[in-house]
């Protein structure tokens, strides 16, 4: 199994995979700063719930690092304002917010520690949360693998794989432990306009692995449902409400409305912390709009004419009715959600 | 009214605006040869099911030009060879060969007159194709016109329009019809991948028209279809089979079962050209598979990792269950399909 270190810390800066060059280029993006953090998460340097999580914790500790010759009381006014920013970065997915909360719930534990300490311990927490979600996407794979049949033929959306998180992947985590446990499987891709992140990112880690795969405009994918071409659907989840709904990438919803319509298992795969213990419905979820030029360009060649109004949501919410299953780390959760959602708090 | 010539025949040669290059350029590609209109059809500088047939229709004339000069025996037999070269120019639409039989037709029925008589003919039934294609497109627009309300949000796929026919177009007419009866029309206009018809060509005839209009991504259709944003969904079609089964690009299909879901009227709009009496059901239609270079490339530019396999259709098929009517220039036929198809033989 190739590694990819899609997030990296080491002496005072964070080293990210630059998303947007792939698969053409492979550069590093390097982050001193906080807002350098901000940055990488708006842009999309770094995409993909639980790796915007975990770069957001690293931002914290680049703040830390930035205020740490203050005063406690400016540091932690700072650190407040800091925090808050990086929070701002993009709306949709929750685990930016949940790391965020982390590292301010430790601050709050720690505010009698000195700078030097509350840095450290923030150093060591981001570093946990990086570690923790490898560990859980693993276990997540492993947990998955038990609904792969032996010779399977999986479609997916999106980039759910190492890229996505900080490591390994969610429902491209399934697909990498399936494979690598000898199963005869077989992906199609999803390319995942407008960003393109199947055709950029999930294909270069498919190419990577070497797993066998076909890289599918997303429209393609209606055909291949209906004429029992896949055997079973894996997303990933932005923000999982307590009924189950899932806010996940622009394109999920149709193919849960397809999934639904021939019977074809359609899971999510995501850590628990992807659920938003605080929202009842999706109908709460605030989705993300992003620029028209996202559709109207391509790599600043423009495709599209002038003057053409754009819509372009970067998320849909799919209801908790379309969907067989959530495939997380304490196990597969299965309708009714709410009471097996809430349990888990 | 903005007049736009899609296709525009004088001289002894074919021009054709080079769909390819918009919106960002608008250029004339010119055939001289009728394997320059093979080459036009093939490569996309010309499609849409009907641009296609009149495309066809004067690469006969041109082919005839280049054999006006031989015996009779000759002059035929090297007609009969490049119908059936242009024939092979794409697959899928119907048009083509309803286009290159109606000449061909005439030719048999005209074989005892002059080479140079022959030709003449040629040249005055390819004209009578456009302009009927121009004259059809218009009773279209004006029949469904009818199912407009006079506030309407429409959503459509691929381009229909002038470019994809004669002039004028087909569903993008419809929509042309509607607007400039004064309705207050919306479009929702899906870019189309691979090829991008919907965000290259229709937004640019939006544009032009000045049609109120939103470009998307093809999956947003998705959410905007549940949420009711949309009033009616309107698309062409490139084969209708006798049961009322529709190849059409690649996405209708999906949108088709979205439409039947949450109960949005969808209609097929076409000339009644591109009904295959010959065939019962879409099963027997045959969607061509074109170059993964659509998908792994936008202006030669690679947007997906050297390495991953494509599967990339050009169609698909929408069953006539999805279908609330076919709308044509002998009015809008509605199931029994077969029933009421089978009269307009």
């Amino acid at each position: 199994m190739k590694e990819i270190k899609t997030i990296e810390f080491k002496e005072d800066a964070l080293y990210l995979i630059d998303q947007r060059k792939l698969p053409v280029s492979y550069e590093i993006f390097e982050c001193r700063t906080y807002k350098d953090v901000y940055y990488a998460i708006k842009e999309m340097v770094v995409r993909g719930a639980p790796a915007i999580g975990a770069t957001a914790a690293y931002g914290v500790v680049l703040a830390a690092k930035e205020f740490i010759d203050g005063e406690k009381k400016e540091f932690l006014s700072n650190m407040k304002k800091a925090l808050s920013f990086l929070n701002e970065s993009r709306p949709t997915a929750v685990n930016l917010m949940w790391a965020i909360e982390r590292m301010n719930n430790l601050i709050e534990r720690n505010r009698d520690l000195s700078v030097e300490d509350i840095y450290m311990k923030l150093k060591e927490e981001a570093d946990r949360i990086l570690k923790e979600d490898i560990e859980t996407n693993k276990r997540i794979g492993e947990i998955g693998n038990q609904i792969v049949g032996q010779k399977a033929t999986i479609l997916t959306h999106c980039n759910t794989g190492a890229l996505a998180t900080a490591g390994f992947g969610t429902a491209l985590g399934v697909i990498r432990e399936a494979f690598y446990s000898g199963k005869d499987i077989f992906v199609y891709a999803d390319e995942t306009r407008p960003r393109l992140q199947g055709g950029r990112l999930t294909a270069w880690e498919l190419v990577q692995e070497g797993i066998p795969a076909k890289l599918i405009a997303d429209s393609v994918a209606a055909t291949l449902i209906r004429d029992k071409k896949v055997d079973l659907i894996l997303v990933g989840a932005d923000r999982i409400a307590l009924n189950g709904d899932t806010a996940n990438k622009i394109g999920t919803f149709m193919l849960s409305v397809l999934a639904k319509e021939y019977n074809v298992p359609f899971y999510i795969v995501a850590p628990t912390s992807t659920i938003d213990f605080s929202i009842e419905t999706g109908d709460e979820i605030v989705i993300e709009e992003r620029d028209s030029k996202e559709v109207t360009h391509i790599e600043n060649i423009r495709i599209a004419p002038e003057g053409i109004d754009v819509y372009n949501p970067a998320f849909d919410v799919t209801p908790n009715e379309n969907i067989t299953g959530i495939i997380t780390e304490k196990g597969i959760i299965k309708p009714p959600f709410r009471d097996n959602i809430i349990k888990l708090k």
